[in-house]
C-alpha cells in the first residue's frame, strides 16, 4: 500500500515563494538577467517538474535498491543511468546558472534553487552527478587558465564527462590542513599526484568515460596547514595525443553507504605506478581559498537537499495520511467507520511540523539564493557587498536548518506511517537514510555553528547581522501592513533584539580573547539563530498569505494553510530562542568542563 | 576503523543505579524475594555481562547482515540462533522473574530489568526471543487453566518452544477494538480461529519445534469494538495423540523491516483450511483487558530496549571519540599533531547528551521496575496501591522517553563518527535502525502522549500524580542533604509546582467536556513530563554521586562525571519546561484547527 503519486514538492508553494513572498522576475532587471523574465521561468520549473515527475523520481527506488558494484577495479553504477544523465544534460541543467560565454543561460541561482529542489526530491543521487560536476568545472571555470578551461571545463559542460571533489583522506576530514596528499612539479608544467583520498562522491563509474577530480594536494615543500595546500584538476583518463589515456587514479574501495545509493562513494588511491598528472588550478597554496568560493553554492546545494528530502517524505506522509484509515475521531462510537488518520489530532500535529520545516526550509533556501543573486550580479558595489555579507551570514544556517531539523521531519513521515513506516516497502525509510548525510557532508553541523558564530555573525563588528536585522525589520513592517497578528510581529522584534544583544556580548568575548568561552555553546547559538531565521521566513510567508487572502481568488485553502503553519511556528519554536540566549549568555559549562575520563 | 571492545553498558553504573540511586537490595525484605540478597543479584548480573559481552554481542552483526528467509512456506532464521536460544534459556532468562511454581527464581523486576538491558545491547533480536516467550508465557500463567497452562505454558518457560502476541491486523494497529479474526465454538470447547495478522515478531522461525500464538479474535456474535475482543492460545502445531500436528496457521509474508533483522516480522493468515485450533484464555470478551494487564511490563522492556540501543552506540561514540584524531584544540598551531576529537567541545557536548539520555533513562526504567515490583509484592495494600499508581504513571513515561530521546542519542552516536558514521561498515547506523522501533511497537508515541495526559495524569482526581510529587519533594529533600547546588532543587520544585497547576486545569477541562481541547496538546505534554520524571532521576544521581564525593574512594572521575551530566540537564533541558507548560496551556489550536485540505 504505498502511495504513489507523489508530487515531490508543491508546485503553489514554489510560486508562492518566488512571486508573492519574494518578488523574483524582479531579478530580472539587473542586466545579467535581462535575458528572463517571469515566462522563461515558468517553462524552466515546467520543464523540470515533468522530468522529475515522469522520468527521474519512477527511478528513485530501483537506484536505491541497487547500489553500484566494484568489479574488476571499475565502478559499475545503476545501468539506468546510462539513459538518465544525458536526459539531465538535455535539461540543460549544467550550465543553466552560468553566463553564455561558457554556453549557459544565466538563469538567476534563485530560479535554479527551486528547480534543483524538484530533481534532489525526485533521485538525489541521480541528481547528485549534476551537481558535482557542475561545482568541478565552475571552479576551473572562476579560477582555470585558458587551457584548463578548454581541456576540461568545456567537456563537464558539455556533459561528456563528470566531475568530483576531492578533499578528504582518511586523516583529514573536517580538518582539511592535515591533507597529506603530494603534488611534484614535473618538466611539462604539470605535477605528478600522489596519495589517497576517501569519500569522494561519483569518483568512478561506467556511464561516461572520463571523470575530473578537482583535487587538493601539497605542492612539494609547501608550508604545512591550511595554507600549504593547492588545487589540481586531475583526470581519471588524461588527454594525451588526442586521446585518453589511463591517469593512474585507482578506486582502493567502495563505501557502503547507508542512502544515497545510487551514487558511489570511494576511496582513490592517485600515482600508485607514478604516473597520475594533475594540473594546477588557481595560485599555488591557494587551494582552500579557491574552494572556498564556491562554499556557499555547495552548501545552499546541500539545504536544498535537506528540503528535498524532507518534502517528498512529507508529501508521502500526507497522501498516506489522507487514505489510511484507522481508529476513530475523538467522541465517535466503536461501530463507526474508522477515519482517515489525517483526523487524528497527533498526526495532524506531525504533518503540520513537516510542513512548518519544508516550507519555512523552502523559503529560507529562496531568500538567500537571492542574495546570492545580488552578490554576484547587482550593479553597484554596495548591494552587492551587503548581499555578500547576508549571504556569507545565511549559508551556515540555510545548510544546517534543513540538515537537522529536515532529518526530524523525515522521521516523522516514517512515524506517520506507523509500523508500515519500519518496512522498507515502503519509502519514508530510505529517505530517512538519504537525509542522514546531509548533516555530515560539506562540513559537520558541528563546524556550521562555529562558522556563524565564530566567523559570520561577528565579522566586521557584526555587519552582516545589521543588514540581517534590516531585512528582518522589513519584513515586520510588511507584515504588520498585511495584517498579521501583532503578537507574532512582536515575538519577532524581540527575538531579534535578544539575539543582536547576545551575539554582541559574544563579540565583546572573543575580542577579549575568551575564544572558548565564546563558542562554547555554538550548537545552542545556531539552534537559535535557525529558529529566528525561520521565524523570520514564517512571518514573511503570512504576510504574503493575508496579501492573497486580501485580494480573494482560488487560493484560499493554500493561504490559510499558511497562516496556521506560521501560528505553529511562533507558538512552538520561538519561545524556545528565549530559553537558548539564556542558556549561551549564562556561561554554562557543563560539557567544556566535562573531562574525558569522566564519561 | 570500528571499535570493537564495547562494554554495551556502564557495570559502574548499573550498580551506582542499584546500590547507590536506589537501594535496591531492600526489596530483598519482601517476603516474595527473601531468597535473595545483593549477593544473588551480583551473581546473576556477573553471569549476564559476561554472557552479553562474550557471546551474544559478536552475533549482532552477523544477524543485522543476514536477515530471516522465508521458503517454502517456512521462515529460516540466522543459524546462530540454534545455539543462541537455548544458551539464554540456559541462563534462566525465561523464569527468572517467575515465582517458584512455575520454576523461576522470582528476582525482582528491578534486576531483572537491569540484567536485560546487557542481553538487549549486545543483540536485540536474540533477546526479544526470550521477551516475547516470557511475554505469552506470563499471560497463560495469569489466565490460563491448569489444562492449558501444563499444554503451552510449560513448553515455553522451558524454553523448548517459543511464543509471540498476535494482536495487529493489516486494518487493526493503534485502533485494537477492529480486530476482525474470527473464533468460532467447537463441540470439544476449543474454537476454530480465522482471519489475518500482520507486523508479528517471531511468528516462526526454525530453531524450536512450535510457536503459540497469544491472538486476540472476536468469538461469533461478541459484541463491536473493544468489548468483544478474547484472548487465545494458537500454537503453530498443536498436541494431539501424543504428538504435534499442523494446526493451520500460515506464513503470509515476512516484512522486510529496516531493524530488528534477526527477528522475522510476519503476516499470519489462521484457518485457511478450516482446521486451526484455538484455546480461550481468560474470560470471554476480556481479551484486551488481560492483555492490558500485561501492558506496564511490555511497555517498560520497550523503554529497557530504548536505552539499550542508545547506550551500546553511546559507548561506541565514546571509543571513537577517544581514539580518532581530528583537529587540534582551539588556540593549536597547525603543525602539531592532531588531537582525538573528544578534546572539541561540540563533540564533548553530542556525547554528554548521550550520556544525560542514556544514564537518565536507565535511571527512570530503574525506578519504574522497583514500583512495579513494590505493586505487585508488597505486603501491604496501601503500598501495593501507591505503587501500583505510580507504575501507571511512569509507565508510559518510560516506554517514550527511551524511545524518542534515545533516536536522538543514536543519532548523535553516528555524527561523532561523521562520514565514517554514514557507511554500513560501522555499527552506529544499525543501532540507528533499530531504535526507530521503539516509537511504534507497542504503543506509538501518540498513543502513549494519550494514556499519560487522558489517563494517568488525571485519573482518580490526580492521585497517582499526587504520589508521584512525593517521591520528587522526598529526592528534592535527599538532594539538599547531600549538597546538590540548590538552584537544582529549586528548579525541579519549581517544574514540579507548575506541571501540577497545569494538570490540574487540564483535567478541569476534561471533566467539563472539552476533551479535545484537554489532550490538543498530549504531545507536548509527554514531552515535559518526560523532562521532568528524568530531571528527578539525574536529581536523585547528583544527590548518590555528592554522598559518594562525601565518602571518599575510588569512584571520583565517576561521580564528577554524573554530576556535569546533571548539570547539563538542569541547564538545557528544565528550563524548556515552563515554555512547554505555556504551551499546552495557551488553548494554542494551529494543528487541531488545520483543515486537512488545507495542508
Amino acid at each position: 500500500m504505498t502511495v504513489s503519486a507523489n508530487p515531490l514538492l508543491s508546485d503553489r508553494d514554489v510560486d508562492f515563494q518566488l512571486y508573492e513572498v519574494l518578488d523574483a522576475p524582479a531579478l530580472c532587471a539587473l542586466p545579467a538577467f535581462a535575458e528572463h523574465s517571469r515566462e522563461t521561468f515558468g517553462l524552466v520549473l515546467g520543464n523540470v517538474r515533468r522530468f522529475a515527475r515522469e522520468v527521474l523520481f519512477p527511478t528513485y527506488r530501483m537506484m536505491d535498491a541497487e547500489p553500484p558494484v566494484f568489479r574488476d577495479g571499475r565502478v559499475h553504477t545503476h545501468p539506468l543511468l546510462r539513459t538518465l544523465y544525458p536526459q539531465l544534460v538535455e535539461l540543460g541543467l549544467l550550465t543553466a546558472s552560468r553566463p553564455p560565454e561558457v554556453g549557459g543561460q544565466q538563469l538567476p541561482l534563485t530560479l535554479y534553487s527551486m528547480a534543483s529542489v524538484y530533481l534532489m526530491a525526485a533521485n538525489l543521487s541521480a541528481y547528485a552527478y549534476v551537481g558535482l560536476t557542475i561545482g568541478a568545472a565552475h571552479l576551473l571555470e572562476a579560477f582555470g587558465t585558458p587551457w584548463l578551461r578548454e581541456q576540461f571545463m568545456t567537456p563537464l559542460y558539455q556533459g561528456e564527462w563528470t566531475g568530483t571533489m576531492a578533499l578528504t583522506e582518511p586523516q583529514a576530514g573536517s580538518s582539511l590542513g592535515d591533507v597529506k596528499a603530494r603534488a611534484t612539479p614535473a618538466a611539462d608544467g604539470s605535477y605528478r599526484i600522489s596519495g589517497s583520498k576517501i569519500f569522494i562522491s561519483g569518483g568512478d563509474h561506467d556511464f561516461a568515460p572520463n571523470v575530473v577530480h578537482l583535487t587538493l594536494a601539497r605542492i612539494d615543500g609547501a608550508p604545512p596547514g591550511t595554507r600549504g595546500i593547492s588545487l589540481f584538476a586531475v583526470p581519471s583518463r588524461r588527454p594525451e595525443g588526442g586521446r585518453l589515456v589511463d591517469n593512474d587514479v585507482r578506486v582502493a574501495g567502495v563505501i557502503h553507504k547507508i542512502g544515497w545509493r545510487g551514487m558511489p562513494s570511494l576511496a582513490l588511491n592517485y600515482g600508485e605506478e607514478g604516473d597520475c598528472h594533475g594540473w594546477l588550478v588557481g595560485p599555488e597554496h591557494r587551494g582552500l581559498a579557491c574552494m572556498f568560493q564556491m562554499m556557499n553554492e555547495a552548501r545552499i546545494m546541500v539545504g536544498l537537499n535537506g528540503v528535498a528530502t524532507a518534502s517528498v517524505a512529507y508529501h508521502e506522509a500526507l497522501a498516506y495520511a489522507r487514505t489510511r484509515p484507522q481508529g476513530r475521531a475523538a467522541g465517535a462510537k466503536d461501530g463507526q467507520h474508522q477515519t482517515p488518520i489525517i483526523e487524528h489530532a497527533d498526526v495532524r500535529r506531525m504533518l503540520l511540523r513537516q510542513k512548518a520545516i519544508v516550507e519555512g526550509g523552502l523559503s529560507l533556501l529562496a531568500a538567500t539564493s537571492l542574495q546570492a543573486d545580488l552578490a554576484a550580479h547587482a550593479p553597484d558595489e554596495e548591494t552587492r557587498k551587503r548581499a555578500g555579507l547576508l549571504l556569507d551570514l545565511l549559508t551556515p544556517v540555510a545548510k544546517t536548518f534543513p540538515a537537522e531539523k529536515g532529518f526530524e521531519a523525515n522521521v516523522l513521515s516514517l512515524q506517520v506511517h506507523g509500523g508500515y513506516g519500519y518496512s522498507s516497502e515502503y519509502l519514508p525509510e530510505a529517505w530517512l537514510r538519504d537525509q542522514k548525510l546531509n548533516s555530515i557532508h560539506e562540513g559537520t553541523t558541528g563546524i556550521q555553528g562555529l562558522d556563524l558564530l565564530g566567523r559570520k555573525a561577528v565579522a566586521g563588528g557584526g555587519v552582516a547581522l545589521q543588514a540581517f536585522s534590516e531585512e528582518v525589520l522589513s519584513t515586520v513592517a510588511r507584515a504588520r501592513q498585511a495584517g498579521v497578528p501583532g503578537p507574532w510581529c512582536a515575538a519577532l522584534e524581540a527575538s531579534l533584539e535578544s539575539v543582536l544583544e547576545l551575539t554582541m556580548a559574544l563579540g565583546a568575548m572573543g575580542m577579549a580573547g575568551e575564544v572558548e568561552t565564546m563558542l562554547r555553546h555554538s550548537a545552542d547559538y545556531m539552534e537559535l539563530f535557525s529558529i529566528l531565521a525561520v521565524a523570520w521566513r514564517w512571518l514573511a510567508q503570512a504576510a504574503a498569505a493575508r496579501e492573497g487572502l486580501a485580494r480573494g481568488g482560488e487560493s484560499q485553502e493554500f493561504y490559510e494553510g499558511k497562516l496556521r503553519a506560521a501560528q505553529y511556528w511562533f507558538a512552538t519554536e520561538v519561545p524556545r530562542i528565549k530559553v537558548l540566549v539564556k542558556l549561551c549568555s549564562s556561561g554554562e559549562d557543563s560539557y567544556t568542563g566535562m573531562r574525558p575520563e569522566w564519561f
